[in-house]
Protein backbone atom coordinates (compact mmCIF):
# COMPACT_ATOMS: atom_id res chain seq x y z
CA UNK A 1 0.00 0.00 0.00
CA UNK A 2 1.14 3.33 -0.86
CA UNK A 3 1.58 7.10 0.87
CA UNK A 4 -1.03 9.56 1.59
CA UNK A 5 0.74 11.32 -1.34
CA UNK A 6 -0.12 7.91 -3.71
CA UNK A 7 -3.46 7.82 -3.02
CA UNK A 8 -3.58 11.72 -3.79
CA UNK A 9 -1.94 11.21 -6.49
CA UNK A 10 -3.71 8.59 -8.30
CA UNK A 11 -7.03 10.39 -7.23
CA UNK A 12 -6.22 13.90 -8.77
CA UNK A 13 -4.86 11.32 -11.94
CA UNK A 14 -8.48 9.75 -12.15
CA UNK A 15 -10.51 13.21 -12.00
CA UNK A 16 -7.95 14.25 -15.20
CA UNK A 17 -8.78 10.46 -16.83
CA UNK A 18 -12.76 10.99 -15.93
CA UNK A 19 -11.74 14.62 -18.22
CA UNK A 20 -9.83 13.20 -20.96
CA UNK A 21 -12.51 10.27 -21.39
CA UNK A 22 -15.01 13.24 -21.89
CA UNK A 23 -13.41 15.20 -24.42
CA UNK A 24 -12.35 12.10 -26.28
CA UNK A 25 -16.12 10.59 -26.39
CA UNK A 26 -14.40 7.44 -24.98
CA UNK A 27 -17.73 6.65 -22.35
CA UNK A 28 -16.47 3.34 -21.41
CA UNK A 29 -13.99 5.38 -20.25
CA UNK A 30 -16.08 7.82 -18.66
CA UNK A 31 -17.99 4.71 -17.16
CA UNK A 32 -15.10 3.15 -15.71
CA UNK A 33 -14.11 6.22 -13.05
CA UNK A 34 -17.32 5.52 -11.23
CA UNK A 35 -18.34 2.37 -9.30
CA UNK A 36 -21.47 0.85 -10.62
CA UNK A 37 -23.92 2.72 -8.28
CA UNK A 38 -22.62 5.67 -8.12
CA UNK A 39 -24.82 8.99 -8.00
CA UNK A 40 -23.84 12.03 -9.51
CA UNK A 41 -25.72 15.00 -8.89
CA UNK A 42 -26.27 17.37 -11.52
CA UNK A 43 -27.20 21.13 -11.20
CA UNK A 44 -29.90 19.73 -13.96
CA UNK A 45 -30.54 16.34 -12.15
CA UNK A 46 -29.67 13.68 -9.92
CA UNK A 47 -28.41 10.65 -11.86
CA UNK A 48 -28.45 7.08 -10.37
CA UNK A 49 -25.80 4.41 -11.90
CA UNK A 50 -23.17 4.41 -13.77
CA UNK A 51 -25.72 4.23 -17.65
CA UNK A 52 -27.48 6.84 -16.16
CA UNK A 53 -24.43 8.86 -15.58
CA UNK A 54 -22.83 8.24 -18.87
CA UNK A 55 -25.71 8.55 -21.35
CA UNK A 56 -25.97 12.06 -19.96
CA UNK A 57 -22.46 12.70 -20.67
CA UNK A 58 -22.93 11.39 -24.08
CA UNK A 59 -26.45 13.68 -24.81
CA UNK A 60 -24.48 16.58 -23.59
CA UNK A 61 -21.48 16.29 -25.07
CA UNK A 62 -21.88 14.21 -28.46
CA UNK A 63 -23.47 17.52 -30.33
CA UNK A 64 -19.90 19.34 -29.98
CA UNK A 65 -17.08 19.89 -32.34
CA UNK A 66 -14.84 19.54 -29.30
CA UNK A 67 -14.80 20.50 -25.61
CA UNK A 68 -12.05 20.79 -22.67
CA UNK A 69 -12.75 19.56 -19.44
CA UNK A 70 -9.33 21.94 -17.69
CA UNK A 71 -9.40 21.08 -14.14
CA UNK A 72 -7.41 22.59 -11.33
CA UNK A 73 -6.99 23.49 -7.32
CA UNK A 74 -7.39 19.81 -6.43
CA UNK A 75 -7.55 19.13 -2.66
CA UNK A 76 -7.95 15.58 -1.68
CA UNK A 77 -8.54 14.13 2.08
CA UNK A 78 -8.04 10.20 2.43
CA UNK A 79 -9.33 8.63 5.17
CA UNK A 80 -8.26 4.73 4.98
CA UNK A 81 -10.36 3.24 2.02
CA UNK A 82 -12.71 5.99 1.28
CA UNK A 83 -11.70 9.94 0.58
CA UNK A 84 -13.18 13.14 -0.89
CA UNK A 85 -12.14 15.89 -3.30
CA UNK A 86 -13.11 19.08 -4.38
CA UNK A 87 -11.91 20.35 -7.50
CA UNK A 88 -12.23 23.38 -10.02
CA UNK A 89 -13.20 22.69 -13.72
CA UNK A 90 -13.40 25.29 -16.97
CA UNK A 91 -14.99 22.92 -19.31
CA UNK A 92 -15.27 25.18 -22.94
CA UNK A 93 -17.49 23.94 -25.33
CA UNK A 94 -17.06 24.12 -29.11
CA UNK A 95 -19.68 23.97 -31.84
CA UNK A 96 -18.26 25.57 -35.32
CA UNK A 97 -20.85 27.82 -37.11
CA UNK A 98 -22.74 28.62 -34.14
CA UNK A 99 -24.02 32.08 -34.98
CA UNK A 100 -22.96 34.81 -32.66
CA UNK A 101 -20.68 32.50 -31.59
CA UNK A 102 -18.60 29.05 -31.55
CA UNK A 103 -17.42 28.85 -27.83
CA UNK A 104 -19.18 28.39 -24.46
CA UNK A 105 -17.54 28.03 -20.78
CA UNK A 106 -18.61 26.77 -18.38
CA UNK A 107 -16.88 26.86 -14.83
CA UNK A 108 -17.52 25.53 -11.70
CA UNK A 109 -16.92 22.44 -8.60
CA UNK A 110 -16.56 18.96 -8.61
CA UNK A 111 -17.46 17.53 -4.93
CA UNK A 112 -16.67 14.14 -5.40
CA UNK A 113 -16.50 10.80 -2.84
CA UNK A 114 -14.80 8.08 -3.47
CA UNK A 115 -14.05 4.58 -2.36
CA UNK A 116 -10.81 2.21 -3.16
CA UNK A 117 -11.61 -0.60 -4.63
CA UNK A 118 -9.23 -3.76 -6.21
CA UNK A 119 -8.69 -1.71 -8.97
CA UNK A 120 -7.73 2.01 -7.74
CA UNK A 121 -10.04 4.32 -6.75
CA UNK A 122 -13.47 5.18 -7.97
CA UNK A 123 -15.72 7.65 -7.57
CA UNK A 124 -19.13 7.02 -5.01
CA UNK A 125 -20.69 10.16 -5.45
CA UNK A 126 -20.05 13.48 -7.86
CA UNK A 127 -21.94 16.63 -7.15
CA UNK A 128 -21.68 19.33 -9.96
CA UNK A 129 -22.21 22.97 -8.86
CA UNK A 130 -21.85 25.67 -11.25
CA UNK A 131 -19.65 29.08 -10.66
CA UNK A 132 -19.60 31.12 -13.96
CA UNK A 133 -20.34 30.91 -17.57
CA UNK A 134 -19.35 33.33 -20.73
CA UNK A 135 -19.61 33.01 -24.44
CA UNK A 136 -22.77 31.78 -26.43
CA UNK A 137 -24.98 29.98 -24.76
CA UNK A 138 -26.39 28.57 -27.96
CA UNK A 139 -23.32 26.46 -28.56
CA UNK A 140 -24.70 24.04 -25.79
CA UNK A 141 -28.54 23.87 -26.94
CA UNK A 142 -30.10 20.90 -28.41
CA UNK B 1 7.85 11.88 7.71
CA UNK B 2 6.46 10.97 3.85
CA UNK B 3 8.59 11.50 0.85
CA UNK B 4 9.51 14.33 -1.01
CA UNK B 5 6.35 13.03 -3.12
CA UNK B 6 4.42 13.43 -0.41
CA UNK B 7 5.36 16.99 0.62
CA UNK B 8 4.73 17.99 -2.78
CA UNK B 9 1.35 16.91 -2.69
CA UNK B 10 0.69 18.69 0.78
CA UNK B 11 1.49 21.56 -0.76
CA UNK B 12 -0.54 21.29 -3.76
CA UNK B 13 -3.09 20.87 -1.64
CA UNK B 14 -2.94 23.61 0.33
CA UNK B 15 -2.16 26.18 -2.46
CA UNK B 16 -5.91 24.76 -3.44
CA UNK B 17 -7.84 24.89 -0.21
CA UNK B 18 -6.76 28.38 0.21
CA UNK B 19 -8.47 29.08 -3.03
CA UNK B 20 -11.50 27.37 -1.68
CA UNK B 21 -11.23 29.36 0.99
CA UNK B 22 -11.46 32.82 -0.78
CA UNK B 23 -14.11 31.42 -2.91
CA UNK B 24 -16.74 30.19 -0.37
CA UNK B 25 -16.16 33.22 1.25
CA UNK B 26 -14.40 30.89 4.24
CA UNK B 27 -11.56 33.60 6.20
CA UNK B 28 -10.78 31.24 9.13
CA UNK B 29 -9.80 28.89 6.20
CA UNK B 30 -7.62 31.79 4.36
CA UNK B 31 -6.05 32.32 7.57
CA UNK B 32 -4.69 29.42 8.54
CA UNK B 33 -3.12 28.71 5.29
CA UNK B 34 -0.58 31.12 6.30
CA UNK B 35 1.73 30.87 9.38
CA UNK B 36 0.65 33.99 11.63
CA UNK B 37 3.48 36.62 10.91
CA UNK B 38 2.91 35.80 6.95
CA UNK B 39 4.08 38.65 4.12
CA UNK B 40 1.85 38.96 1.23
CA UNK B 41 3.64 41.00 -1.16
CA UNK B 42 0.34 42.38 -3.69
CA UNK B 43 0.74 44.43 -6.87
CA UNK B 44 -0.63 47.21 -5.02
CA UNK B 45 1.32 46.91 -1.81
CA UNK B 46 2.70 44.71 0.96
CA UNK B 47 0.65 42.77 3.75
CA UNK B 48 1.96 41.79 6.97
CA UNK B 49 0.35 38.98 9.54
CA UNK B 50 -2.55 36.87 8.96
CA UNK B 51 -5.07 39.89 10.23
CA UNK B 52 -3.67 41.90 7.20
CA UNK B 53 -4.04 39.25 4.75
CA UNK B 54 -7.39 37.92 5.29
CA UNK B 55 -9.07 41.41 5.53
CA UNK B 56 -7.82 42.57 1.89
CA UNK B 57 -9.05 39.43 0.76
CA UNK B 58 -12.33 39.64 2.56
CA UNK B 59 -12.65 43.28 0.91
CA UNK B 60 -11.74 41.88 -2.37
CA UNK B 61 -13.79 39.36 -2.51
CA UNK B 62 -17.16 39.87 -0.51
CA UNK B 63 -18.76 42.35 -2.99
CA UNK B 64 -18.57 39.74 -5.96
CA UNK B 65 -21.57 37.19 -6.60
CA UNK B 66 -19.12 34.36 -7.04
CA UNK B 67 -15.07 33.97 -7.70
CA UNK B 68 -12.92 31.26 -8.70
CA UNK B 69 -9.81 31.39 -8.04
CA UNK B 70 -8.73 28.16 -10.68
CA UNK B 71 -4.96 27.17 -10.13
CA UNK B 72 -2.08 25.18 -12.17
CA UNK B 73 1.19 24.54 -13.56
CA UNK B 74 2.00 23.91 -9.82
CA UNK B 75 6.38 23.59 -8.81
CA UNK B 76 7.80 22.46 -5.72
CA UNK B 77 10.87 22.40 -4.26
CA UNK B 78 11.27 20.98 -0.77
CA UNK B 79 14.51 21.56 1.50
CA UNK B 80 14.25 20.06 4.56
CA UNK B 81 11.70 21.36 6.93
CA UNK B 82 11.46 24.40 4.25
CA UNK B 83 9.93 24.78 0.50
CA UNK B 84 9.05 27.18 -2.44
CA UNK B 85 6.80 26.65 -4.85
CA UNK B 86 5.22 28.67 -8.13
CA UNK B 87 1.87 28.33 -9.53
CA UNK B 88 -0.43 30.18 -11.88
CA UNK B 89 -3.85 31.45 -11.02
CA UNK B 90 -6.53 32.45 -13.12
CA UNK B 91 -9.01 34.42 -10.71
CA UNK B 92 -12.68 34.76 -12.20
CA UNK B 93 -14.71 37.59 -10.33
CA UNK B 94 -18.58 37.29 -11.05
CA UNK B 95 -20.98 40.35 -10.05
CA UNK B 96 -24.07 40.36 -11.90
CA UNK B 97 -25.88 43.42 -13.07
CA UNK B 98 -22.58 44.91 -14.01
CA UNK B 99 -23.32 47.46 -16.95
CA UNK B 100 -20.96 46.08 -19.77
CA UNK B 101 -20.69 42.76 -18.09
CA UNK B 102 -20.73 40.68 -15.42
CA UNK B 103 -17.57 38.67 -15.46
CA UNK B 104 -13.26 40.02 -14.72
CA UNK B 105 -10.71 38.05 -14.83
CA UNK B 106 -7.13 38.24 -13.26
CA UNK B 107 -4.90 35.90 -14.19
CA UNK B 108 -0.80 35.54 -12.98
CA UNK B 109 1.32 34.11 -10.43
CA UNK B 110 1.74 32.83 -6.68
CA UNK B 111 5.41 32.76 -5.70
CA UNK B 112 5.02 31.25 -2.08
CA UNK B 113 7.41 30.65 0.53
CA UNK B 114 6.80 27.41 3.11
CA UNK B 115 7.40 26.05 6.50
CA UNK B 116 6.72 22.67 7.97
CA UNK B 117 4.69 23.35 11.45
CA UNK B 118 3.50 20.92 13.83
CA UNK B 119 0.06 21.45 11.92
CA UNK B 120 1.85 20.27 8.14
CA UNK B 121 3.21 23.66 5.45
CA UNK B 122 2.02 26.85 5.65
CA UNK B 123 2.90 29.78 3.91
CA UNK B 124 5.57 31.86 5.00
CA UNK B 125 5.22 34.35 2.08
CA UNK B 126 3.01 34.98 -1.13
CA UNK B 127 4.60 37.32 -4.01
CA UNK B 128 1.41 37.59 -6.32
CA UNK B 129 2.18 38.99 -9.63
CA UNK B 130 -0.46 39.86 -12.97
CA UNK B 131 0.17 38.28 -16.14
CA UNK B 132 -3.31 39.42 -18.15
CA UNK B 133 -6.64 40.49 -17.52
CA UNK B 134 -9.75 39.98 -19.48
CA UNK B 135 -13.47 41.50 -19.24
CA UNK B 136 -15.08 44.31 -17.27
CA UNK B 137 -13.09 46.10 -14.47
CA UNK B 138 -16.01 47.36 -13.10
CA UNK B 139 -16.77 44.21 -11.61
CA UNK B 140 -14.19 44.80 -9.03
CA UNK B 141 -14.47 48.25 -8.64
CA UNK B 142 -15.54 49.24 -4.81
CA UNK C 1 14.12 4.84 -5.51
CA UNK C 2 10.45 6.67 -4.87
CA UNK C 3 7.02 5.53 -4.92
CA UNK C 4 4.88 5.90 -7.67
CA UNK C 5 3.08 9.26 -6.39
CA UNK C 6 6.88 10.24 -6.17
CA UNK C 7 7.26 9.54 -9.61
CA UNK C 8 3.91 11.37 -11.20
CA UNK C 9 4.30 14.78 -8.91
CA UNK C 10 8.19 14.75 -10.20
CA UNK C 11 6.53 14.57 -13.88
CA UNK C 12 3.71 17.17 -12.97
CA UNK C 13 5.99 19.38 -11.90
CA UNK C 14 8.31 19.34 -14.70
CA UNK C 15 5.35 19.98 -17.02
CA UNK C 16 4.75 22.83 -14.60
CA UNK C 17 8.66 24.14 -15.05
CA UNK C 18 8.27 23.82 -18.64
CA UNK C 19 5.43 26.39 -18.58
CA UNK C 20 6.95 28.83 -16.48
CA UNK C 21 10.39 28.95 -18.61
CA UNK C 22 8.68 29.48 -21.30
CA UNK C 23 6.41 32.32 -19.93
CA UNK C 24 9.91 33.84 -18.30
CA UNK C 25 11.66 33.65 -21.66
CA UNK C 26 14.26 31.39 -20.16
CA UNK C 27 14.95 29.46 -22.99
CA UNK C 28 17.79 27.12 -21.15
CA UNK C 29 15.36 25.66 -18.86
CA UNK C 30 12.80 24.67 -21.59
CA UNK C 31 15.72 22.86 -23.01
CA UNK C 32 16.60 21.47 -20.00
CA UNK C 33 12.81 19.53 -19.55
CA UNK C 34 13.83 17.44 -23.07
CA UNK C 35 16.21 15.16 -23.53
CA UNK C 36 18.67 16.37 -26.57
CA UNK C 37 17.75 14.55 -29.51
CA UNK C 38 13.65 14.92 -28.05
CA UNK C 39 11.00 15.22 -31.05
CA UNK C 40 8.23 17.59 -30.51
CA UNK C 41 5.19 17.26 -33.10
CA UNK C 42 3.57 20.57 -33.73
CA UNK C 43 0.30 21.39 -35.96
CA UNK C 44 2.58 23.32 -37.94
CA UNK C 45 5.56 20.73 -38.24
CA UNK C 46 7.80 17.95 -36.60
CA UNK C 47 10.90 19.44 -34.61
CA UNK C 48 13.62 17.38 -33.88
CA UNK C 49 16.12 18.37 -31.34
CA UNK C 50 16.58 20.82 -28.55
CA UNK C 51 17.64 23.51 -30.18
CA UNK C 52 14.63 23.32 -32.94
CA UNK C 53 12.46 23.14 -29.78
CA UNK C 54 13.90 25.83 -28.06
CA UNK C 55 14.37 27.68 -31.44
CA UNK C 56 10.61 27.26 -32.30
CA UNK C 57 9.84 28.14 -28.83
CA UNK C 58 11.58 31.71 -29.16
CA UNK C 59 10.37 32.61 -32.55
CA UNK C 60 6.77 32.15 -31.13
CA UNK C 61 7.00 33.72 -27.56
CA UNK C 62 9.75 36.55 -27.78
CA UNK C 63 7.43 39.10 -30.00
CA UNK C 64 5.01 38.68 -27.31
CA UNK C 65 4.33 41.19 -23.84
CA UNK C 66 3.47 37.91 -21.85
CA UNK C 67 1.78 34.66 -21.76
CA UNK C 68 0.66 32.24 -19.38
CA UNK C 69 0.56 28.48 -20.25
CA UNK C 70 -2.04 27.12 -17.12
CA UNK C 71 -1.75 23.55 -17.07
CA UNK C 72 -3.94 20.99 -15.74
CA UNK C 73 -6.21 17.76 -16.11
CA UNK C 74 -2.65 15.80 -15.49
CA UNK C 75 -2.77 12.26 -15.67
CA UNK C 76 0.50 10.24 -15.60
CA UNK C 77 1.17 6.44 -16.73
CA UNK C 78 4.41 5.40 -14.99
CA UNK C 79 5.77 1.90 -16.61
CA UNK C 80 9.76 1.84 -14.81
CA UNK C 81 11.79 4.32 -16.17
CA UNK C 82 10.11 5.24 -19.39
CA UNK C 83 6.18 7.23 -18.62
CA UNK C 84 3.85 8.61 -20.74
CA UNK C 85 1.97 11.56 -19.95
CA UNK C 86 -1.84 13.24 -20.69
CA UNK C 87 -2.21 17.74 -19.83
CA UNK C 88 -4.60 20.05 -21.17
CA UNK C 89 -3.38 23.72 -21.19
CA UNK C 90 -4.95 27.02 -21.77
CA UNK C 91 -1.99 29.48 -23.50
CA UNK C 92 -2.95 32.83 -22.69
CA UNK C 93 -0.23 35.56 -25.29
CA UNK C 94 -0.62 38.94 -24.91
CA UNK C 95 0.42 41.56 -26.61
CA UNK C 96 -0.62 45.19 -25.71
CA UNK C 97 -1.67 47.78 -28.27
CA UNK C 98 -2.92 45.23 -30.84
CA UNK C 99 -5.65 46.99 -32.72
CA UNK C 100 -8.95 44.82 -31.79
CA UNK C 101 -7.63 43.40 -28.90
CA UNK C 102 -4.51 42.45 -26.60
CA UNK C 103 -5.76 39.03 -26.06
CA UNK C 104 -5.47 35.82 -28.13
CA UNK C 105 -6.13 32.06 -26.13
CA UNK C 106 -4.91 29.04 -27.65
CA UNK C 107 -6.22 25.74 -25.68
CA UNK C 108 -5.47 21.94 -26.30
CA UNK C 109 -3.28 18.64 -25.15
CA UNK C 110 0.23 18.03 -24.44
CA UNK C 111 0.74 14.28 -24.90
CA UNK C 112 4.38 13.36 -23.67
CA UNK C 113 6.48 10.44 -23.70
CA UNK C 114 9.42 10.70 -20.65
CA UNK C 115 12.03 9.00 -19.89
CA UNK C 116 14.34 8.51 -16.38
CA UNK C 117 17.62 10.18 -16.70
CA UNK C 118 20.50 10.81 -13.84
CA UNK C 119 19.14 14.14 -13.39
CA UNK C 120 15.43 13.00 -13.29
CA UNK C 121 12.77 12.63 -15.83
CA UNK C 122 12.90 14.24 -19.24
CA UNK C 123 10.69 14.81 -22.53
CA UNK C 124 11.27 12.29 -25.56
CA UNK C 125 8.24 13.30 -27.21
CA UNK C 126 5.53 15.93 -26.98
CA UNK C 127 3.02 16.06 -29.51
CA UNK C 128 0.65 18.81 -28.73
CA UNK C 129 -2.69 19.20 -30.27
CA UNK C 130 -5.35 22.15 -30.38
CA UNK C 131 -8.65 22.30 -28.95
CA UNK C 132 -9.79 25.53 -29.14
CA UNK C 133 -8.73 29.31 -29.48
CA UNK C 134 -10.28 32.55 -28.45
CA UNK C 135 -9.28 36.51 -29.31
CA UNK C 136 -7.31 38.16 -31.17
CA UNK C 137 -5.10 36.04 -33.67
CA UNK C 138 -3.26 39.35 -34.51
CA UNK C 139 -1.49 38.89 -31.55
CA UNK C 140 0.21 35.94 -32.55
CA UNK C 141 0.90 37.54 -36.29
CA UNK C 142 4.32 38.01 -37.12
Amino acid sequence: MGSVGDDRAEIADRIARLAHAQDSRDWDGVGASFVPDAVYVHPSGRLEGVDQIVDRTRNALQVLDASQHLIGSISVTVDGDTATSTAYFQAQHVREGTPDGDLYAIAGTYADAWVRTPDGWRIESRTQTYNWRSGNRDVVAR
